[in-house]
């Protein structure tokens, strides 16, 4: 089989047809620990706007010098807070893992963005922007670029999105003005959670365009934050569905009504 | 859109070709908790193999009755063991979750393996179960009917999985000595998950074929089982990929050798 990507190869068994019977990639990758703070008791949400920034600021830069690398096709920004949520060090911080390959959530959560464009030349998140502002009934937070929204199909109770307005596939390439207004809107956006749910653990993952790709119209990046209230358990992992008990619409009210 | 399906009905705006912009489906379904013992603090692998025996066909008798209900089309049947597995009772206990619906991870799996039984003309389950035998290094417990591996791409440490070797696409079409033989092996692989692993919390599902399908060539009913070791945070919500840090041939080799 022709290797057309240069950080795979493939490697094992070949069937009659000359199709490998599993790919293997090789090794390549970088994991990268943004330490948010040097104060050890601090939190994220806690930072001033200026540190939150920063962090922002180190996200964008980190992505920018892995994207040099052409073996790499993608980086996936996280954070884990608190032990529930899968953190092992105390100390405030977040991940960068990047990867030879597009993570198969990604690919889905595109190949639907995809879709709904070639059907309604639109794209899905626009107008979910449009959909929410119109609709109030699931904002949390909005300002002039941003919008931060308990989603229609929540997997989980009080799980957020932070969507910017204007389409914008990649993260990476937001302006000055725009990653000062989400420091502003993400940090209260993580207070409000912590008020309301007494700092639960959370999780939050940035989703935003593969590396090998050009500027879609598809596509826009957004975070995902989602608090730790519910188990991932056999249900979930035989079925892939998620059990959410609590109606975006309550959780969203909590949040925007929440007072700091 | 003609309605297909009888437990579905397809509701909500049209767009200009007529496609339902989102499926709604009706809340039928069933959940049913199966009690695996009168006793309280007994556990399911402790229960005599005449008691682990008969939570086996209670699974079956709830399938084969649930199976003439033509609004449903899967049952999930599944075991959360241990708070951190997602138990919310604590007298021993597995579900029932009957759905409308085939979900989506159960889709993928059959899809998966339609496609490698269209290319080689054999189950991919029944390959594995020869190739396990073959090679030896990834088998926890083998019996004449059914054997226990460390699957060769597990997502979680000690995930181990049960199949019969017997090619059967249908848990619920088990035979008499089947289920005696599956009581045993079982019991045993959980007794020695726990003695190795110190009384995990984990989780275990039956994969089997959906109520809609007839008896199929490529897909090949089996239990996995999950101790809870890890976090699901998030790398694994932002990419679908589980870190799994221990490789199935080490787990197969403590599980297959400690003594009980």
């Amino acid at each position: 089989m022709p290797n057309k990507f240069p950080a795979l190869r493939v490697e094992g068994e070949l069937n009659r047809e000359g199709v490998g019977l599993y790919d293997k990639m090789n090794g390549v990758g970088a994991h990268e620990v943004i330490i948010e703070t040097p104060n050890h008791d601090e939190t994220l949400s806690n930072l001033p706007p200026k540190y939150f920034e920063d962090v922002l600021w180190a996200y964008r830069d980190r992505m920018l010098d892995l994207k040099k690398d052409i073996r790499l096709r993608y980086a996936m920004i996280f954070k884990n807070h608190g032990e529930a949520a899968g953190a092992t060090l105390e100390h405030p911080h977040s991940q960068l893992i990047a990867l030879p390959i597009v993570p198969h959530l990604v690919a889905e959560e595109m190949a639907g963005a995809r879709d709904y464009y070639n059907r309604k030349e639109r794209c899905i998140f626009c107008d979910i922007v449009h959909q929410e502002i119109q609709q109030g009934e699931r904002i949390i937070l909005e300002n002039p670029e941003f919008i931060v929204i308990s989603p229609f199909a929540s997997f989980s109770p009080f799980e957020s999105w932070i969507l910017p307005k204007r389409h914008a596939a990649f993260y990476e390439d937001s302006q000055v003005y725009e990653i000062e207004s989400l420091g502003r809107i993400f940090s209260e956006a993580l207070r409000r959670l912590e008020k309301v749910l007494d700092f639960p653990p959370y999780n939050f993952t940035l989703h935003t365009t593969p590396f090998t790709e050009r500027s879609l119209e598809h596509y826009h990046w957004h975070f995902e934050i989602i608090p730790k209230l519910t188990k991932f358990a056999g249900f979930e992992w035989g079925s892939g569905f998620f059990i959410n008990p609590t109606l975006p619409e309550e959780a969203a009210r909590f949040l925007r009504e929440q007072t700091l």
